[in-house]
């Protein structure tokens, strides 16, 4: 029952969460522990992301296929550093058809090296490059803490493998689908992202250099979602992915590896939902508009029906996600609750009172109480609700942009000053980049440094850790 | 490379069907043991079919959702059938995170288990039924016998999950579902499926009653892509999946599974499929028309590539897949076999002297050679096109039914002559469906009983084995 009252963001933020995605019906536990089941809601949510970053991965050249979900245990060993990062994590089949396996399967945690396996096979020549895949997919990585949609053991993704000629063409690569990404953040999740450069402590395993996109959440914790890797030439040469380039000399190729996780759903609960329940971004919402017809007797039913179901037929045939809630069982404010907690973008009032005058009520999920409510006439409604779409869009937007800036601090040396802004907030400083500033920083705060902004005016400055001199300033927060 | 000569489909069905899914890039195999990837081109393909079942699904009132991989064995053992049928396919993950695992988890096989025990969470009374599920998932049955897309250790499918208040409501969504398949063989791929209901030995184990669709491949054997089962209340007890009915009395509910998988493509291979590789009906073709510009010069070149180009972007901005094949270092000859190999249902030519003569050559994938192959006049080119898909489709499917039809054979009472049938068509007739009289066809012959067609005129026969009266026909065949 959705209507119930939920834990404030301000009294248990984490409480707060839970509570949202299941009282809105997003996604429940599984009885294996660390799984998720992904409830209806929450999976049309995530389909609309899906076929959001679908179309954008088709419209950059990329082509969808798909790789076995058990990879041989030997093929993981094949690159040093990446074995390393998922050694811990993984699930392993030993028994298969009855019988005990002789070599055992990882069901994948990723698939840079299956798919690495397959590039060998295809690429022979530099007329095979770049080569541009996607894979749909569920991945398992063995958590020992699960928060749903946030870290589960079990989760669905997409993860990009692109093999290209030269460093260079891998590295524009990288950064076209960290662009790609950006732009569903932004322009679908109505989520200000920002760009940058993972540290070397905290980037891929196996990766020449890592991008995410940090999204600062509700309770000012940084959240990454996706991540952008040029991989080098480390997976080309651990899995001989070889062509012979216009001299007929053979060369390794450089590739690279691209995802975005359910996580994102995550994402944007945090980061517009308020004590409410959830506020969902205009283009990406399941429910873009919800009709409430009032009626307290069949003489007003009778009424406002058929004003309700013509509208919700020219919504429909318009391309707008609505729905008609005809449950005159329950009460009009058990009703404007439990849409208010599934974050419907608009909802559309129709009592008798309303078809007198021609009018109806419209009530936007981003203003809260009377203020975000008013009439409307009937007539031009259509129009009117599009652009209040669009309307609400930057409202939520320009809300989590505000939000954000007023909770990033630059900090230019003082190491105390930093510390006390990373209780609260994000601190933006100089970084050197090493281990063990990273280390000490992560002991003192725990947060660690989430990326070196790539929108950032180029300078020098010491690194608030250790005072050397260098060139590039980082976001340090708290984490997901 | 994919012209080079396959083997053909007299010579050796079985190589032919490997060479074409290979040649034409629609699949390989992986490294591990029966696990296939799917490449690019079989993935769009796939894609094609995953959407117009998807729309249907959701015309008909089905959510999607998504359930975990990862099952705890125990719930297998909830239904004894259901158990028993699965228990020698699975796989068996028995350590995460490095440790060896206290209850073991099985790689779903197929999920009324897992979504059971959910539906009896979310299921309390009868306002929330109909629960009408869908998933898109990999699923992983152990096989020790695979081919590419036919049977493969993990494949993709879609499981539809649904329950209901009554056996009649359940019966009518198992048998609209069935439809719906019906529906996607017949105005998709073009191949005219015969739906019926499996006998009790080839039923789903745990279902009441199990449903397929039949198709002849052009080996003239038989292959099910597709099944509906009535679950009756089977998993409803062993989940206690409850509810409390109108006069609040507590309940089982009844419910349905049904699934197709991606075992379709390789029924559109078989069906449709010739000596020079794939013929893809239209409507799920990746690639609908391919252009080939002709120029055996940059002068030529200069000519028809505008035209070329000219087309394509009119194709595409009205709706039509197209590719545009500029390889001009490779062969005419060469290309052509290329794409008849794929399968593109409609090649068009563009050479100098078309250019002069206002035309274009347009060959069709589903009429060979020189028959196939007309000048049409540039002018008009899109609607001329649009309606030559349709007639493809049209053609395919009475080349299919007319090759169907022609190997079912009805037979009386004599038991010699059905054998005899049975050697190089299907039989259609009388069965009492007992496991005696199955078990003797399939020694006798190598076949067994696909299903009792649904169409079929109500009367009296006796049991083509046994003698005994019965009143349903059967069709009987090899099968995949």
């Amino acid at each position: 029952m959705s209507s119930e009252v939920i834990t404030s963001r301000a009294e248990d933020y984490s409480r707060w969460y839970t509570d949202v995605v299941q009282r809105a019906d997003l996604a429940d536990y599984a009885p294996v522990r660390g799984c998720m089941i992904i409830k209806p809601y929450g999976y049309a949510l995530w389909e609309n992301i899906q076929q959001a970053l679908d179309s954008r991965f088709k419209a950059t050249g990329h082509q969808n296929a798909y790789f076995p979900l058990f990879i041989p245990e030997s093929f993981l060993n094949k690159e040093k550093e990446h074995v390393e990062g998922f050694s811990p994590e993984l699930a392993v089949v030993t028994i298969g058809g009855g019988e005990e396996l002789q070599e055992r399967l990882v069901v994948r945690p990723t698939s840079e090296t299956i798919i690495g396996y397959s590039m060998a096979k295809w690429i022979q020549s530099y007329r095979d490059l770049p080569l541009l895949l996607n894979q749909w997919a569920n991945v398992v990585r063995w958590e020992m803490r699960t928060r749903l949609f946030l870290r589960t053991m079990e989760f669905l993704w997409q993860e990009g493998h692109t093999a290209h000629a030269t460093h260079d063409e891998a590295e524009e690569e990288t950064l076209r689908m960290l662009g790609v990404y950006y732009d569903v953040y932004f322009n679908e999740a109505a989520i200000p992202g920002i760009k940058g450069r993972k540290s070397n402590q905290e980037k891929f395993a196996g990766a020449l250099r890592s991008y995410s996109i940090e999204a600062m959440m509700g309770d000012k914790r940084a959240l990454q979602a996706c991540t952008s890797h040029n991989l080098g030439q480390n997976f080309a040469k651990a899995f001989e992915i070889q062509y012979t380039d216009e001299n007929n000399a053979l060369q390794h190729a450089w590739t690279t590896s691209w995802g975005l996780s359910t996580r994102m759903v995550g994402a944007v609960i945090m980061t517009h939902g308020d004590d409410q329940g959830l506020r969902l971004p205009p283009r990406i919402a399941p429910i873009q508009v919800v009709i409430v017809p009032i009626g307290k007797n069949d003489d007003e039913r009778t009424q406002v029906l058929p004003i309700a179901n013509a509208l919700f037929d020219e919504l429909k045939a318009n391309g707008v996600r609505v729905k008609l809630d005809t449950r005159f069982e329950l009460s009009p404010g058990f009703k404007y609750n439990d849409w208010e907690m599934r974050g419907v973008p608009i909802r559309v009032e129709i009592g008798p009172k309303d078809v007198q005058n021609g009018t109806v009520a419209v009530a936007r999920r981003d203003v809260p109480g009377k203020a975000g409510k008013q009439f409307v006439p009937r007539e031009g409604l259509l129009p009117f609700l599009k652009q209040l779409l669009e309307d609400i869009h930057g409202s939520l937007l320009r809300q989590a942009t505000e939000f954000r800036d007023s909770h990033i601090h630059e900090v230019a040396d003082d190491y105390g000053t930093f510390c006390e802004i990373l209780k609260e907030g994000w601190a933006y400083t100089w970084f050197c980049g090493s281990a063990t500033c990273e280390a000490k920083v992560k002991e003192d705060n725990q947060a660690v440094s989430r990326n070196f902004p790539l929108d950032q005016e180029r300078g020098k400055g010491k690194c608030i850790v250790c005072g050397t001199e260098c060139d590039e300033r980082a976001l340090f927060a708290k984490a997901y």
